[in-house]
């Protein structure tokens, strides 16, 4: 009873809202989810905000127009779309399913951004025990370019969902990032998605093959760039070397992990900063769970996490991604 | 003093020959070396040609002024700069140190240029053999580019030497390729070279360095397309979506594993042509055993060699090296 | 309501058949339970059986006193003692807590045993559930042995419970087996179970770690071998070798992966029967979750996992394990 | 001139110790070597030692009739059936064809046992050029059993050879070990011996493969316990069911790398004694040049490689191989 009741209150507050259309309800305010609702408040939203941490939302609350309540269900109660930017899949399952989740509040008027990464299998269950349960429409639109990506409004997002979904999250996607990227408008061969109407998850699938081939060639360049000085060749000609030839990549042009052949990133400040080795172990394990699920075989995904694993358990965890060039030289030798 | 007569004699035997100052000798004519000695002799050289097999001869006599001779020591008796082009170790061994071997007829007015790809360990010990016994000059400049680099005079070369040594090759090179790259103009930390003045190898060092990050990215590539095929997401989406975040390398972008995704590269051609699996194996074998003498951890070099060994030992070394994804999906399968 | 009756009822029928003490439930009659269940019933067990597939009943039918039901819970009505041996975790799920599931006629006076080799944190999470939900006691037990250990009765069983649930669980599975572990009587360091008064699924984990050593140490004999063989030495001369030194293990001298070493294996029968290279991947599927949740560092279980799902995606999964030895050899070279 | 006069000298020696049949020259008196030469000493031979480290021979000499000699070649000038036992493939290059090698004092009267483990391919090599310039026969018989074994003489030696060459090695191998294994009597399908009369060599591959199967099989049960552990399991509980079930191997049953399991083995020890890592990682770095030459697919092998490369990197290639389970566990999280 006091659902439907609580539904009401939550459609009639809607409805009185509607005069202001670009009201957005955020939830996540950390380094990530912080810098892109700020985004939002200076592109002229009115940004209702939930964080558990009040230090993340002090961050916010000076940059425009925003409102902090104190659940994500009022969040809900708020806005009707509604971005969120969590740090793992039982944070997400507590901010939509938990006691005081958005689920209580939600209707079909009502449009959710999940811009986390995730389980990607997590996501396709959400997001239909969503649309059954409230008629809400659910997007997964996780993104790439890191902290400062988050700040200069550059990230790219993967977008999975309908053309239709797809077309009403790309004008608030516009405001936080630069590349909208649509990953889920033609079904091809899967298995997985056979069963199913939904193309959301495929943003989680793309973000999670972005980011095994990341991993694989920051450890390509470490151990080549860890190589050739061991061999006698200056750093800088061999990392000049790689990017004009075919073993050119992002790694190696534009985050080279050798310390002093880049300014401003983090291998040139040590390893502070950047990504952090803990969450790249993260998101290779999302992908070996994705692969594991869909029957892939991927060696180097696998080999790549078990090193992960030994950089964090030897306690280097904080330590940016590219911080395993150091760990491949062994540490203790230096 | 001798040193010093040695000279005058080589210079007035260099100013001697100088009607011919192009006369350039050129073994070993390939698929790779023959298009570089047909470049040499389109740009108006002189070029004395050896190989075994009388194909590669006839394939290169027509463009231009060529001499035929019968063996290595022969080329040395006609040219002093000669270029060697090789398919491994022993056939280099071979042709320097042979019976009928190039280091029968040098001198200290000779400059080499090797350019196939070998042993780093082993072209340092020629170098200083032949400097030794002959006092001859050697650089090792191994190239990328492939085949069509061959032709189209593309090539990147990489150069061991000293500066001067550079200076000599520099203005060769610049007729079959477009970035001459030094690598060994500074010496840094390297145990394997203290005990030698030469830079000679480091051209291969970081030639070796390049592919095995090459293959290891091919590889990344691979498991991403794989994955994110499996996964639902369409492969000229996610194609695109690696080629514009941090995922981007010359494996995604300019040489796709995946069918189809790019025009002109051997995976849009039954995966024919391009740079064979058992060469990239080669070239990892390479890699290990430098990694070894310097005791560099390289882990996925390793896991990746393993690969093509699979590759190979299942009859398909003869595919380009992006077939590595086909081999992951398990071709039975298809 | 339904439930309270129906529990009533079976609590009464319980009492009823309290005369026949050794009344036994036995879901899943597989080629591995429909053996441990025939055992049961030729010890003179009363045994109540439930299988999906009429073939598995009827082979077990004949061996005794067997009664049979249509659903688990009438299982769990007929039976206080009951023993699951399901492939997976999904049907475990299915079999304790779907519709026609275990749990709808659990009491309290009811005692399970698991022995089905699934993800021991779901092991938890149900034993959890059933303990609080239906006061029954829930000990896993899977097995080790193989289908002639069921067969024969010498099965290993690794029992994860307290002290009172493994003496109680001891002598119904001295009838299925040999050796009756008790896996979880103290508790270590970890933190998976600090927030736990069980030592259920510890079960589970001896056996997913008896699992990935011996599919590591199985791979170790198969690269042995095939390179011995290479290299000129007699497989008959080299595996007497293994045996008797530091590289012995069970791989090597009790399940020889050459064929012709030894009789009645696999590998000398063309790889047929034994345990299928795509049930080994499941186990080092399972190990790598446990990992994950653990944060163990398994380098190599993590690269036999995806050897073993190379073998599958060549559509060898119904193999004998041991023809790992055939995969890296490269069928088609043969 | 100088060395037929030698030559005859030594043969002159030669003859006038026939009378002493039991001479044996032995060279290089390390940990293995030493006490390998102490129990030939013992049994009443007279040894003529050759070593380049004082202490070595001081620790040898009180043991028996020792004779000690300034050069490898007078060894061969006082003994015509000589062993060697020395730590790497150009130890052995220079004891047998340096400037004061054995090579310079060999007849077809001599006999010769390397113990080493060294590159086979380079055996081979060695074997054929003693054959060719100077008649003596060689076999090769590296050894397992580490030091006690050579304390105790129940070392095992894997002998390559001729049958007549076995019989010959038989007696004096018996004196320092237990088990006296012919590799070499019955030639397979090898191409890398097509070319050869020799079988010598068989036991360097035999305790290659021997080793490399010894490693993967360590890093697997390191897994297992260290998987074990973090699970909940106690360790003496684990290593008892992986010892009575599938996994059982060498490594866990005498050897766990698990402190405490077993008394008197490294692990219990701080890692002390045993078989170093550096030297697990040289026998591993020679089986995969054996593997590369005889294109066997090893992935294994070649991923244990890499994780002792990182032990050592790390500056603990001193501690015993056992040790991989603390690198796993990541030392600075103890």
């Amino acid at each position: 009873m006091f659902r439907s009741a609580s539904k009401l209150h939550a459609t009639l507050m809607t409805r009185s809202m509607s005069s202001s259309a670009n009201k957005i309800g955020f939830i996540g305010l950390g380094q990530m989810g912080g810098n892109m609702a700020i985004n939002l408040a200076k592109a002229g939203n009115h940004v209702v905000v939930f964080d558990v941490v009040q230090g993340n939302i002090d961050a916010v609350k000076p940059h425009g127009k925003v409102d902090v309540v104190k659940s994500p269900r009022e969040v809900a109660a708020q806005a009707t779309t509604i971005v969120t930017m969590l740090p793992s899949t039982p944070h997400v399952e507590q901010v939509y399913l938990g006691k005081e989740g958005l689920i209580h509040e939600l209707t079909k008027a009502h449009f959710l951004i999940d811009s986390s990464t995730i389980d990607p299998g997590f996501t396709k269950k959400l997001a239909a025990q969503l649309a059954e349960e409230t008629g809400a429409t659910m997007v997964d639109a996780p993104v790439s370019g890191g902290v400062n990506g988050a700040k200069n409004a550059t990230l790219t997002f993967m977008v999975g969902g309908s053309d239709a979904a797809f077309a009403k999250a790309n004008p608030v996607l516009k405001q936080m990032g630069k590349n909208i990227v649509h990953c889920g408008d033609v079904c091809t061969s899967s298995l997985l998605l056979s069963s199913s109407h939904f193309f959301v998850a495929t943003g989680q699938a793309a973000k999670i093959c972005n980011n095994l081939a990341l991993a694989i060639e920051m450890v390509a360049v470490a151990e080549a760039m860890t190589l050739g000085d061991k061999l006698g060749i200056n750093p800088k000609v061999l990392a000049g070397i790689l990017n004009t030839s075919s073993a050119q990549c992002w790694s190696s042009s534009l985050y080279n992990p050798y310390p002093g052949i880049l300014e401003n990133v983090p291998s040139s400040n040590d390893y502070k900063g950047g990504f952090a080795s803990v969450l790249m172990r993260k998101d290779l394990g999302l992908a070996l769970d994705a692969a594991k699920a869909a029957e892939a075989s991927v060696p180097l995904t696998s080999a790549t996490h078990q090193l992960y694993n030994m950089v964090v358990a030897q306690g280097d965890g904080m330590k940016d991604f590219s911080y395993i060039l150091k760990f491949l030289e062994g540490k203790k030798a230096k």
